[in-house]
């Protein structure tokens, strides 16, 4: 009888099914008493209503009601048969006109007789619960808006699930959500935070960067407590990794009263446009405004590009240059007589020292001297530079350019990359400082001379400019969930082909910041295996830092798939069936499934880290399942396994895990990194693939051998390793869901990021360049002119 | 004997000069007195010291002096020598001590006995005069700051020159007068002009975002007085209508007490590392803090970037998916079934209706109709749609994309543009608000089906997406002069090859604040043939608004080019010659130099709209030449001419032009079009040509004639002409400079910009991508990472 709704037809329907029901009570009720007053006839009818909310508040799937009835059906019976739930947030109770909305209890139900659901849920929307914590900081939380979560099923399933995708469509989408909150000024919450006016630079009211001077008062104060989120080995719609950070922020701040801080990164507005949407976590768990997390934010990426496509003109404008003129007038033009006064700037003193040429006066380097400053002589076949835009297009996945006539026949072959997987943007993760991003920066290599010698930025004289361009970007920008805790968004995503941590820098200002008992959460991507491998060898080595406890995501629909379930691609068919479906699989989840939560928990736990596993609950996850897999983690070693609702309760929903934990950090650990970076790189490497990945061994390309060797020679083999791997399976092959065994890991290709610092190898097929598919997300997305409202962003 | 000075060595060698003539001096006194006692001698040392000071004050060249000299020679005699000069600033007195510096009177004199002269020049730098005035606005004008301009030239003219060049290098760049001005806070200024805290958007503590409610505020606020900088043909290092625009705003706020706002063009980050450098104005008419404005300011190029390459993309992608899938396939994707229920989003419906297909159940359409939808048929010959980047990367002229496997052979040849020459830049400029500007976004034009229609951004689906991303670009950004008087920043640069003025919106917003006595000085791009003509045909039109007054910028050394002198070119030799050479070329500029402004200002006169001739001086110049300018562009028509010396001066050094402006637009004009829109697209590009170029007549590719058919046919032809043309003459050869005559402009081709709303026709060859020269400014350009102080840039 109950009561999804969303548009008249389905209204009209249940409602038809409602009233027929009561007709039929009524009909049965006259019959036997045919004196009967029509006022208790319809008493009778309502506790025909009353027994199915009974029925409901019984059925753990249930996690609200809408009630859509006539107007004599409301009686006070039908509102004290609403009791609170477990997983129910609040109720309003809509009585006549939709407005009046007293909050009753901890559920609610709408009864709008004629109007519209959307305006009712819209009206719900805007009428928030008065709840008003502190906490450590004195913060002042944000008031939260309630919304029930309708996931109450019927023998016509199909039916139901279709007015539920509406319902998700039109009426509470994640911007929806971010919207209806109005986000505290970002002057506020940084003063609440304890950050001086001068710290802080506002980019609006919403947003700010961060100075880094805070580093220096700071610096004779505790870090508090540094807990990563990592996950499972996930399906391409992600496990919720932004959301479980950001519940848990909600829930330690608001509701455990220790001051927290997330820290996340940077959505590229590629996917954004393209498949995935936004990346602001989500339902009740997110960064607000989302619109502005996931557009240009305070134009980190913009800079990032600007200065990685710097470099690129820089580069072919070089080898054009040096293949059309003469030593002689190469150095006039690079070192120009000015008024007369020819001397060197300080870029072009540090390479004549890396040349070994000790003059400083231009006109006295010998002949050799000159051609050997004037000519980088970059081999076209060795650039390893590429171009960067933060679009999907995938066109520019192969390209040539220096087709037009000005070029001289100087064309050749290179490729654009997503502006995340630019060196820049692992040099910003990082960097401690202003000076270090400076030298990383400098220290890039672009390609090798045509004697097989690296050249670097700083060989191009660019250093400056690049560090000029980036002097923004280094700040993290401060931003907040939606109950108004602090989140740093800094640094960028592309785990697999890139590293993809949030920043050092934006870590080590919110460690000093939540003081010596706060939390800081922080994000690594995708799977365990790769983000969190990385966030320990790469992240904690440079920074120094040393995490207290890993938050381990996983969800059921992951683990079905891992189990044997249908393989999950977006916008593919079995994707609505993962997602709005209940079925029971627990043979699926036991069976297999699980083997992949255990095993990234063993990953974990091969750096000393304790594991806290955070079951990121689905409106189609059956209590039976959610039981199932708590238990098996624990089992599995994990020091604690809980569910979490903050998608559809906010930081409510993941007090548990913020408890669990909030203890567990507070136990010694014993933190290890996994390799010395005195092993050799093919030691590093098959350290990573046997422990972390499960491979019975390694096997090199001969390309790949050959830049060992090359890097070995230049002194670079003491670097940590980032690989690049599909992040869909522990394997280099997609397809190998659950724990794959018994398989060799190919690495095809090798690169250096020596700005960054790490060696870089290629495992299997990995595209730098995401595309668009057929009906890309941008046809949903729109602004409206008048109130000047998004939307469609997700 | 005086006293330019830079380094040890030429101070050494100047003070060895004045060694030696006073000890010439002191022997000829001791022969002829050899009782006098040696301070005595040292009294009439001085006096030959004296003698040269007096001597220089006369001297109109001088516009300050630099003593070095030994602590000794220091008396009151030598101080009290030292009077106001008519185009000196102020002075500082430094004694022994260089920090010990009394301001004595208008002019400065440095004497550092042993100190470096740069840490003495940086000293005076830090040492502010306390002028602060107050106008209507009750604007707190920041403080100026004195530097002396030393231009004293002695026979050795070369050696001289180098010093000259050195100090400008070393000692007093814009970025060092910029960073040595404390701007006030943007919410402050914001304040003081009567803008409300919720109509600001701050980014950092110097710029801000200005909401478009404003408008709506002030709609029945009459305007100020409008007034346009223009220019003469330019030579390529710019005549200063920057400075003159800044300069004139400081002006009119400081000194003349008028409201007074600068709407500037954001600069090209391209230029700012290639060649350019930045565009903030300069010297002490500057807009501040200028790395801000040349840098990533408030993002706007970064969304037009990001907007452009996702049309691009979706383009590219289109096309792919069009050619490997079927109508079914390809429908079943563009409207999934989304849980069993099919609908089409709003820009879907919008482009059904296009084509005449009035269903709005996608079960409807017949297979004729689903083809007609899903197939946008783009002749992938026929993409107009050019991606962009804001980098001078000249290699991206020409290229092939779509050369990787997975683009399935789809490869063909495209170009990149610098980002400021996209439509979007265009359509910023001109649209008058958020509903407008997604209505011109939706109707760009990105090239043709196979049957020859035009296909759009809308038919692409992204309008949406597109306004999303430039929801914040739409907005002005409001930043201040070196003065403390607001300036909007808004639209880009580039009149030759596209619009080229700054935005609608901010003029308009401007008008309103500034109140009807007020000002608004707005400019648009290089010579008034090309920006002015664009101006007035183009952004007038569109926006409605009347100018009172054109402000035509004109220097001695671009007339001396266009009276026969050597051609300038960026770096060249000739370059070093005009600035930093004092010579008289009357002859020269007399005989046909000033025939250009007199064209220009005739130019205007077609226009109705009265002219202002600004000379902006140089150093170099001479008095005579000045005064014989000013007397033929007012015999020429102009009905004021004056000198400008804001460079040095400021606001100071452009009230006499600040008053000749006042006093002309106090004057009706009779303000009118060149052209009416209804005039056929031929018949406009004529009268551009003989009214405005002074061509014979034009003569149409067949090409162009072509596409003007075709664009009669598609009903464009009621557009305005935004003609693409070299800036660096009146005609279309860039060589030809004073009056060209007796030629036909060729017309090359001729494209729309339908969403911009202008036809296009390129003349001549106008490449729209610029390329890095040999050395490019990058490799003076630095970051401080201690002080985060840039270096380099200007």
């Amino acid at each position: 009888m109950c009561l999804m709704v969303k548009c008249a037809i389905c209204v009209h329907l249940i409602y038809s099914d409602i009233v027929q029901k009561c007709r039929e009570e009524l009909k049965a009720i006259r019959e036997t008493n045919p004196d009967l007053k029509p006022t208790l006839a319809i008493i009778q009818v309502c506790l025909c209503v009353i027994d199915e909310i009974l029925r409901l508040n019984e059925d753990s799937r249930v996690h609200g009601i809408f009630l859509h009835l006539p107007q004599s059906f409301l009686s006070r019976s039908v509102r004290n048969a609403i009791k609170p739930q477990k997983d129910v947030d609040g109720i309003y109770f809509f009585c006549n006109t939709l407005l009046d909305a007293p909050l009753i209890g901890k559920m609610a139900v709408l009864v709008g007789v004629e109007g519209p659901l959307k305006a009712t849920i819209q009206c719900l929307l805007q009428n928030n619960g008065m709840m008003v914590q502190t906490c450590q900081w004195s913060s002042k939380h944000l008031q939260k808006q309630f919304l029930c979560v309708v996931c109450y099923f019927q023998q016509q399933r199909a039916m139901l699930l279709c007015f539920r995708r509406d319902i998700w469509l039109n009426h509470k989408s994640d911007i929806e959500i971010s919207r209806a909150q109005t986000p505290k000024p970002i002057s506020q919450l940084a003063q609440e935070i304890g950050l001086l006016p001068e710290e802080l630079e506002a980019y609006g009211n919403t947003k700010a960067k961060v100075h880094l001077s805070l580093l220096n008062r700071f610096q004779h104060q505790p870090n508090g407590k540094y807990v990563l989120v990592a996950g499972i080995t996930p399906t391409p719609l992600g496990e919720g990794k932004s959301t479980v950070t950001t519940g848990l922020v909600q829930a330690l701040s608001a509701h455990l009263k220790l001051n927290s801080f997330a820290c996340l990164r940077q959505p590229s507005q590629g996917p954004t446009f393209g498949v995935k949407g936004g990346a602001a976590g989500g339902g009740y768990a997110q960064v607000i405004p989302m619109e502005e997390f996931n557009l240009h934010l305070t134009g980190d990426i913009h800079a990032i590009t600007a200065a990685n496509n710097l470099v690129a003109a820089a580069i072919d404008a070089r080898i054009l240059h040096e293949a059309t003129q003469s030593d002689k007038a190469l150095y006039r033009r690079l070192v120009p007589s000015v008024n007369g006064v020819r001397c060197f700037s300080p870029i072009q003193m540090a390479r004549l020292q890396r040349l070994g040429i000790n003059e400083s006066d231009p006109s006295d380097l010998t002949p050799e001297e000159v051609r050997a400053f004037v000519r980088l002589d970059l081999d076209p076949e060795k650039v390893t530079w590429q171009r960067v835009v933060d679009t999907n297009d995938r066109f520019l996945r192969k390209i040539t350019v220096g087709q037009a006539n000005t070029e001289k026949g100087h064309a050749r072959q290179t490729q654009f990359d997503i502006a995340v997987a630019s060196e820049i943007m692992a040099i910003l993760a990082l960097t401690d400082g202003l000076a270090d991003m400076r030298a990383r920066l400098g220290r890039m290599v672009v390609g090798s001379n045509r004697n097989g010698q690296p050249i670097t930025a700083d060989d191009l004289g660019v250093t400056g400019a690049l560090a000029v361009l980036m002097k923004d970007a280094i700040k993290p920008t401060l931003m907040q969930t939606l109950e108004g805790t602090p989140v740093f968004v800094h640094a960028g995503p592309f785990a697999n082909i890139a590293h993809g941590n949030s920043s050092v820098l934006a870590d080590k200002l919110a460690l000093k910041l939540v003081g010596e008992e706060g939390f800081v959460v922080t994000e690594a991507g995708f799977g365990a295996d790769i983000g969190m491998e990385k966030f320990f060898n790469i992240k904690c080595r440079t920074s120094g830092l040393k995490p207290d406890v890993v938050v381990l995501v996983a969800t059921v629909r992951a683990l079905k798939m891992h189990g044997g379930g249908p393989n999950v691609y977006t916008f593919h068919i079995f994707t609505t069936f993962y997602i709005y479906c209940i079925f029971e699989r627990l043979q699926l989840v036991y069976h297999y499934g699980c083997s992949n939560l255990k095993k990234q928990i063993q990953i974990a736990h091969l750096f000393g880290v304790p594991v806290v596993v955070a079951l990121n609950v689905f409106k189609t996850d059956t209590q039976a399942e959610i039981e199932l897999v708590c238990r098996i983690a624990e089992a599995s070693g994990a020091s604690a396994a809980v569910q979490c609702h903050h998608w559809s309760r906010g930081g409510r929903g993941s007090v548990e895990l913020a408890q669990a934990v909030k203890k567990v950090a507070s136990q010694k650990n014993n933190f290890q990194f996994l390799y010395n970076l005195q092993d050799s790189i093919v030691e590093k490497i098959r350290t990573i693939a046997q422990k972390v990945y499960g491979a019975d061994d390694i096997e090199l390309s001969p390309e790949a051998q050959a830049k060992i060797d090359y890097y070995n020679q230049q002194g670079f083999g003491a670097l940590p390793i980032c690989m690049a791997k599909t992040h869909l399976s522990l394997s280099h092959m997609p397809e190998k869901k659950g724990v794959p065994t018994g398989f060799i890991l190919p690495i095809r290709d090798i690169r250096a990021s020596i700005g960054a610092g790490f060696i870089y190898p290629l495992v299997g097929t990995m595209s730098t360049m995401p595309g668009l598919p057929t009906r890309p997300c941008f046809y949903d997305i729109d602004l409206d002119p008048v109130t000047e409202e998004i939307k469609g962003l997700f």
